[in-house]
């Protein structure tokens, strides 16, 4: 009996990843991941069994993390970010099924997912209700990336973008803003970041019009205000109705 | 000129807080915050100055914490789960507008938020697009709440309700689940999960019709399936359209 830690390890800095993610990391003799995360904290941790796969081999990369479980070494699968929110926790749940590996226990560590570090950086553009929708046609049909959009622009949303473009689907954001603004004010603010919490880290502030015409690659993440954001000096910040008086309403929990 | 630090730090178990979190704890000699979340802290920083404040002092509490680090002391200002979403991060920079606090610098940290952690604990509800909501209408009115959740449910994304109920909002959650009703089957799988990473933990499986007639507090959040979200042995799961088959397509950025 062997555990697998699903593990979200948040951004990219080391930093940014919780207490819990750094122990389970210490703990396992095996992580396995795609192998830029895996570059991204192999110095941290020496003496390690990595197993790293490519680009879109995240089945197989699932496999051989529930492999090395099954045969008893308690294993760790990292992602980036979070481990749900397009993570492999799904993935690997649905392999349980088969019934392949009984001996492996599972366990999901959330880590901090780009809309959080992103947004932190920007300022708080997510202090009110938002969506998150990633542009990735690969496993989703683009008519129900639309279907979203539309949700999202309807609903008065914050809307944040994973994976807004890349080399073969360059104008994806450009069409995804096109059906916000039959909605939305094109002077709507909005917010890029690219390579959180890594090298090369940088930010914008902008129009949704600008955004519109702007380049991004598969490193950035995309945030539309919704009616009420707004820039406060160089932050982003979508207030959610603090009145600045004193509050006089009833309890409420924070996020 | 001393720095203010409004953090994230996380659902509440210490192990769940982000390094950075921790590190920036340790090194302020003060600390802000709502009562029971200094009381989650107090006793892993002792030695520190705690400025806490009761609920609805959202404003004093902001206003102390940027007090505290314009008279010169480098200060945390804690929120659970993060900083920004329906946290702290927006009033902060909202107040900073007044001009009142010039020798302060502000930091955002991020910190892993109750959907996230929160998922982690069902399964992998949120492996594809999501929306957050909160049900408080203390500072959003109801008509745009249910201006949200019809624009969630038109978008088919697995939503995320922060606030479920309280005392006084008893029948919100119900409202709330009427209306995905009119868009989605009663069968939808849905998730509750309540007091995470604190004592008394606990979560639940169950359809949208269940939840509906579902009584809950505000230390519950409750995760509303897409039309794909299936229960997979004790996991809530949202595929993401893997085939479990070898992926064919082009790359794409994690979570």
């Amino acid at each position: 009996m062997a555990e697998l830690y699903v593990v979200g390890i948040g951004p990219g800095a080391y930093e940014k990843m919780t207490v819990e993610a750094e122990q389970v990391l210490r703990r396992c003799p095996v992580i396995a991941g795609y192998q830029v995360y895996i570059e991204l904290i192999r110095e941290y941790f020496p003496q390690k069994n990595f197993l790293a796969t490519a680009m879109r081999q995240e089945e197989e990369r699932c496999r051989m993390a529930l492999d090395a479980a099954q045969a008893g070494e308690d294993t760790a699968m990292i992602c980036s970010g979070d481990s749900g929110v397009y993570g492999m926790a799904g993935l690997i749940l649905q392999l349980l099924e088969e019934g392949n590996w009984p001996d492996v226990k599972v366990q999901i560590i959330p880590g901090v997912t780009a809309a959080l570090a992103g947004g932190a950086l920007l300022g708080a553009p997510l202090t009110n209700d938002f969506a998150v929708i990633s542009l990735s046609d690969l496993l989703t049909p683009a008519e129900e990336i639309q279907k979203r959009l539309r949700g999202a622009a309807i609903g008065d949303f914050v809307v944040c973008i994973y994976n807004p473009s890349s080399r073969k689907r360059k104008d994806y954001l450009k069409k995804a803003c096109e059906i916000l603004l039959e909605y939305r004010n094109p002077d709507t603010v909005c917010g890029l970041v690219s390579q959180i919490g890594r090298q090369g880290q940088r930010m914008e502030i902008l129009t949704l019009n600008q955004l519109k015409d702007r380049e991004t690659d598969m490193f950035t993440t995309v945030f539309i205000g919704n009616s009420r954001t707004r820039k406060i000096g160089k932050y982003m910040v979508t207030p959610r109705g603090y009145r600045l008086t004193k509050m006089s309403g009833e309890e409420e929990r924070q996020g």
